[in-house]
């Protein structure tokens, strides 16, 4: 999958100039065992989950501290709860777990996780810069999932 | 702080042209509390921080399914440290806390446990590619720990 | 829900005669949000999750330490993402989020984890007597998340 | 340690009489590693972590449902870091690992966090049942810290 062709950022690529470009996918590249996972969109959606892990918490915090705060309480639940829920499908994803029904619990529970919390901020982008920012990363993350999902067959 | 002039790489961040270029650093610039922080060096260790994490993991398991597992051992063990406590660091960075004593205490776990890791990894790095990287992207973390300490004053 | 006749053993509860005797569940009752759950369920599936999650992290780290590791390899996987999705799924259940699809796939990708390190564990469980303990744990872990599912409705 | 001469109620002790006492005690048991930490100081820490994990979140959430949540932020706060400093310690320390500057740096993280969230939360106990139950939780998981890092020596 071209990243750059499906509108991603190059979130956590390395460029060909570094004097160190290792990087998760050297590794996940370099992983021995067999697998028949699409490498990139794996990749893909471990980057946007961890970028979507500390946005969302950045998010929250933000949020404690708008006078508003009680206006923002579903917000602030929405963005704690994507971002546990993308961590944790972060880590299992990268150990390439061949149970097809975990991994699809999973990956589900972010699609609604990322949804839910974007569709929340979106709520409140117009006033708050950081809730805007925060539904574009939950958007994109949502749609590497669900990429994804459909890799996973 | 110029991240390219301190030899990190470009990780996480989005090109200018992107039709959707929020991200954490966004988040953070409009978080409307008051603050003494480098911002430009938390985020930096933040998005290390989150790179070193899915980086150890995959590491860790790409060991397991090696043939000389029973020799990687250790290297297992500092991954999982590594990213268990770097997570955690991020998760409480991005909440910009003010006991000084709770973040360097956290900061200085995690620059042992980078290099812990590192040293492992750097061990194997001649037979796994993936323990190379891993050893690379564990001393850019540290480095960036290094530098938020230095920042925190 | 009596859990001592559910067969769970009186895990997280504390006596009546201790000094203090606050804990989760206390937090819980007096939670002032509206909610529709059945508290005691709630609370017994966060306990029981808690304690898979130490409890398949040690036996990994127990498995690691055994001479014939190469063949405890699975188990160690089941382990690390048993714990995963446990500890995540305690930390949104606590929430009491509202969102049903997100809670039931939660729960349902714990079940599936519980249940496969439960019959991995189950398969070394005559050699390592970490691993029959574990088993046990998954499965009692297991059975308060059918039984929370079935409180759910 | 006798836990219940220490004041610690029998948070996550089995009965001898349940069908399946197996529990994280009987892992730690099995571990065969070498190691000359105090097994039972360890399992109480982790256990204690653990409990303050779920507690501290939960007293998270309930603040977020207070009228005066703009009043409770830094209670908030504190929760969700002592959750997440706890949480890490307890999955780091079950792996009993040998660099006692890594150990000791998560310990008096633990010790800053819970006593930091204990502090705020008491601040608002005559008020909120929940901040009562945290505050008591958080100074039994500080107590043991302590304890560990004495029996670390």
């Amino acid at each position: 999958m071209d990243r750059s062709a499906r509108g991603y950022p190059s979130a956590m690529t390395t460029t060909a100039t570094d004097p160190s470009d290792a990087d998760l996918r050297t590794v996940l590249r370099s992983h021995p065992g067999e697998h028949d996972v699409d490498l990139s969109a794996l990749a893909t959606a471990v980057e946007l989950l961890g970028e979507c892990v500390a946005t969302c918490r950045a998010c929250a915090d933000a949020c404690l501290d708008e006078e508003m705060v009680a206006d923002l309480v579903a917000c602030i639940r929405g963005d704690l709860t994507c971002a546990d829920v993308c961590a944790t499908t972060a880590a299992v994803l990268v150990r390439r777990p061949t149970d097809p029904g975990l991994v699809r619990s999973l990956v589900e529970a972010c699609i609604a996780a990322c949804g839910a919390c974007a569709t929340e901020c979106e709520r409140h982008a117009g006033m708050h810069e950081h809730c805007r920012a925060c539904a574009e990363v939950c958007r994109r993350c949502e749609r590497a999932c669900r990429d994804l999902l459909a890799a996973l067959g």
